[in-house]
């Protein structure tokens, strides 16, 4: 528990429960069950099995309990759970064992349970926005014709209105949100490729089965696997990247409108200083700025990623693994704490610049 | 000349004409003068000024010859070279000189600048895409049919053929000319707020004079200033990201076919060792990733650049001034690097795999 | 669990139990445990408390247990746990409660906490460091006379020696050593400032204090506090990622030995594909290429965190608590696995290289 | 010319004349001829040349005038310039031509040009540093007393004097000199490895060899060749960044001193607004900024280029290339202007602290 997502205090400054489910393994391990169930139908739709028995071997996958501890050796010698999973669900599919998997390759697996993952965590971030963007509406409405001063280079320049400098925290987020809208074909979509990525291993039927899995799955069905071609999830991490960067300058924002002398923003609560009770500090203001840098650094690493050598890279999939799900968590907790933020102040505005202004 | 681009031997390595002469110094200047001689324009348009003495403004700065030295020594005084090219092109315009620039401020200059270059910029990237993915789709129409290795964790796998192969180099080329398509009016815009980025210094004819400039510039025109807001740039720095790291995964498969014993791919040429004679070395090849991976990592500083504080963060600006341009540098120079690499392949495909495979 | 290191599956090849336990709450938990009791002991000293009364208090921090959902509640809401810890102390040492932690500051615990794990942590990284430099060693001597085909450019160069190449394997790693010996004293040392740093909240005995903590904690004792010099932990960062850098290079390597056709090198096992048994994929070897990627990108986002404003940031500090664990972990599991690796190689050499070379 | 070092104007502000000409392309040039006649010196004397003949080509070498425009070709062909150089070199040295290189390779020419630069250019920023130490030494016997309020997590916290603070700025910059010192044997040695990296072209000489050319050079003499092992450079390139990252933390701590209203700083002079004369931009502070996270990013990518494959790796060699020489440069304009910024302080202190603290 080294990360502070997942820490066991730490994870009241950066968990956020309702991300953590979605990201959670045992939901992995359902949406990798949900790819294989739907292979299996999909084999007896094109005729690859026979269909009563591979409605039954999908229905046994569905109901499929694993043994972790089995699922963590295989990962340790095979770099992914799939082979021991596959046998044993193999096993518990009996005599009807050999319709599992046979075609698929990992990747289809893995890439898939993603997507799945990824479709759960847009509507999440989706909301969040939303969320977002009407608590800022408000604030403008209630606060917005307030003076303020503004600053360029960090020194006073001349009288805005609160509404202008609220309105630069608010247009990037509605321009995020169409980002994702716009990308959700290239990242909720079935990988579907065999061993080599050209769906040989399926043949003649590799098409058929991409299009009975993606209708099940409800994921889009690109002609081509993506075993290598890793651009539309760069692309996705940059835009969380994009979400908490805005979020950042938010918060880089209120951490100087609340500086002591300067009080242009007032939260109904801050953090505590264990040596000066007499101090608020803007804790979650700090947090968004944090979580802009971190993921600002993180997306070098998923662009790294993109030099996928051959059919498969092992090691740029791992970098992958190790960097997307904690970029999302990152969002996630950015675009809560960002809500919870703008809920807490309780004022904004500056008397001086009014007074100047006037 | 520290920078590979403008190195005196390196360059003929990573430099590139046509992308260093729309990046020079004199053509960002060119745009300055088009942004001022368009502000100054639209102040007449708008009856902010006469006419006739705007449009006579308008004339000497498009004409104007700059003192470069004082830009410098401005730049280095004020953080910017606007204030000293204000007061250049005002002596110069004489009596009408409190015309120019006036209700404008220095950013609007630089980020309208930067939009005209990036417009021009665009049509090198869009034409350059266009002309590796007609090179490659040559390519596979030559050697699709041949059989290759197919290899996933860097060990040999099944057979696939070389279309299989060349299409994972092509595909991703489609969706970057696409996504550059689409993000041209995010940031081929106009860049207008005045000095806080509310359009109070042109008040009540802000809006207008926006207008008029877009027009006469060919700039989308946004309904607001975007100081403060750069997902745009950000964005777009993540394309060019995306561009290069595909033609990297491209530059790391050819050296790994190239390999002596392995064999897949012959090139028509090849660097010279100054030890050993005997060797071709797959320099293209290297370069390219090189420059996926230098992207990969500046991408990162233009997501840092997100947390822009304030109503103008010199800092952040600043460090986008040091990182866009040389990525737009690394993306020319990736794509013309890999047109001619795809060019100098003499053939493409693996006997042994063809046996393999039959 | 979205962290690698800690999933149910995937720490099977990502989690490292040695060091998972080094890092663990509970772990960092009776650290900061020790902090406060040295701190009490030495307010005890020198007479800020009474010496029994404070070595009661100590003994009850040193059995103390925690109410972690409070801990968490409190990092929530202040940013840090030790508010709510304090309060928690102040109850179990009844009367004598205002002695706790009074004068220090919730950086002070916090930063010394990390020290003392940093401790721990060097001990293993020394250790696994002289583990591979042994195997090396041993590999040198069993395999060191072979011949190999030296590959420059990733094309065939000249023959050299098995030897040759595993020398560029282990030199490093003995650098590598000496930089982790040499940088002891600067990242496991005593954090002591107070509130803002200047040790006057424990005037006039601020320095005795230390020495004092210092001498019991067994950690360096730096002359001035380092609230917000964090180059000792930037620097430190830095090593690790050299050390995944070298292991990385080492990884990359034996992926391209290992490839078919090459075989340069025999595993005695592989990865297992789930769909193609024939294959065994060198899952170790890209592991150490993963792990090298990754480290040299977090590295970044410690060096972000050197611009740490004013007495004390929370944005910077934040930043550090997400990366530097993680940055720990990896090199912990980049270590072993690296050892791993090195002892599954059953023979290194290449006759084509020994046939060229005589 | 887009980099901001080199730029017209760009450079008043990011520029260095001095580094600069440390980092020319004539001045790295000179350092090729350099090593190539010590080369040709130590083959005399070790007796793999005439004694009189190789002193004749050492002399022709060193008064060689290049061809650069066939370097420029060369390097575009071969990604290294030194076979046209040599070819260059052959046929000024006539019938000795054969002498001139024979048993090394480009990359022991490289490197070792590199290494001559970085020893010129360590005496720069070890002179740097100690002019702003004593500056900032100055400074605090200047003003240290005055009283400044300490600010932890941007809210006032407790007053402090001028001189905690300032003594935040001096310490780590004390260590980084250290560092630097330390450092100097690890970047300031010959190269010497021939083709392969094992000196087995220059057999049975080549330890003769590199010891003549390691004390006509002055550099420090490796037992071992480094064409791969990178740990050295990396390690130099985070120095870098250390530096430029506690001059980071001291010009964010003068935006923030300077901002109107907190007012703790007075500088006796500031950057021009083109829109608001009133305004005094601390522009050098955000400089400071800017660089710290601009080396901040780059030092990702020195830590990418570790993973150096083989014996010689095109692509990690090129990724430094365009690296390391930027980081230089921003790192020795960080030093100079921080000098500047702390030479045009007038005044720091903060009455209001003042009062709170009496």
């Amino acid at each position: 528990m080294t990360a502070v997502f997942d820490h066991l205090w730490l994870r009241g400054l950066f968990g956020d429960d309702e991300a953590a489910a979605i990201w959670a393994p045992h939901r992995q391990f359902a949406h990798m069950l949900a790819f294989e169930a739907a292979y299996t139908r999909a084999l007896g739709a094109v005729g690859k099995a026979h269909p009563d028995a591979a409605e039954m071997v999908a229905k046994t996958i569905e109901g499929f309990k694993p043994d972790i501890a089995d699922l963590r050796t295989g990962t340790a010698f095979d770099g992914v759970p799939i082979p021991a999973l596959i046998d044993q669900l193999r096993r518990a599919a009996g005599n009807n064992g050999k319709i599992v998997h046979t075609g698929a390759t990992s990747q289809d697996v893995i890439d898939t349970a993603l997507s799945l993952a990824l479709r759960e965590f847009n509507l999440l971030v989706d909301r969040r926005i939303s969320n977002i963007t009407e608590a800022l509406t408000q604030l403008i409405e209630q606060f917005g014709e307030n003076a303020l001063m503004g600053q360029t280079r960090m020194q006073a320049a001349l009288p805005i209105s609160v509404a202008d400098r609220l309105r630069t925290w608010l247009d990037p987020l509605n321009d995020h949100q169409k980002r994702l809208r716009a990308i959700k074909p290239q990242v909720e979509l079935l990988q579907l490729g065999g061993p080599v990525g050209n769906r040989t291993s399926m043949a003649p039927h590799g098409d058929a089965i991409a299009a009975h899995m993606a209708s099940e799955l409800k994921l889009a069905n690109p002609s081509n696997c993506w075993h290598t071609k890793r651009d539309g999830l760069a692309d996705y991490a940059s835009i969380m990247s994009l979400i908490t960067g805005s979020l950042g300058k938010m918060g880089q924002d209120v951490c100087l409108m609340a500086q002591h002398g300067v009080d242009e923003v007032a939260l109904v609560s801050g953090g505590q200083s264990s040596a000066m009770p007499h101090k608020k500090n803007p804790i979650l203001a700090e947090l968004l700025v944090a979580l802009a840098r971190f993921n600002a650094t993180q997306l070098s690493g998923m662009h790294h990623a993109l030099v996928h050598e051959q059919e498969r890279s092992g090691a740029a999939w791992m970098l992958e693994w190790m960097t997307l799900p904690q970029m999302a968590m990152v969002t996630a907790r950015s675009l809560s704490a960002a809500h919870h933020l703008v809920e807490t102040i309780t004022s904004v505005g500056c008397l001086a610049a009014a007074q100047a202004a006037s």
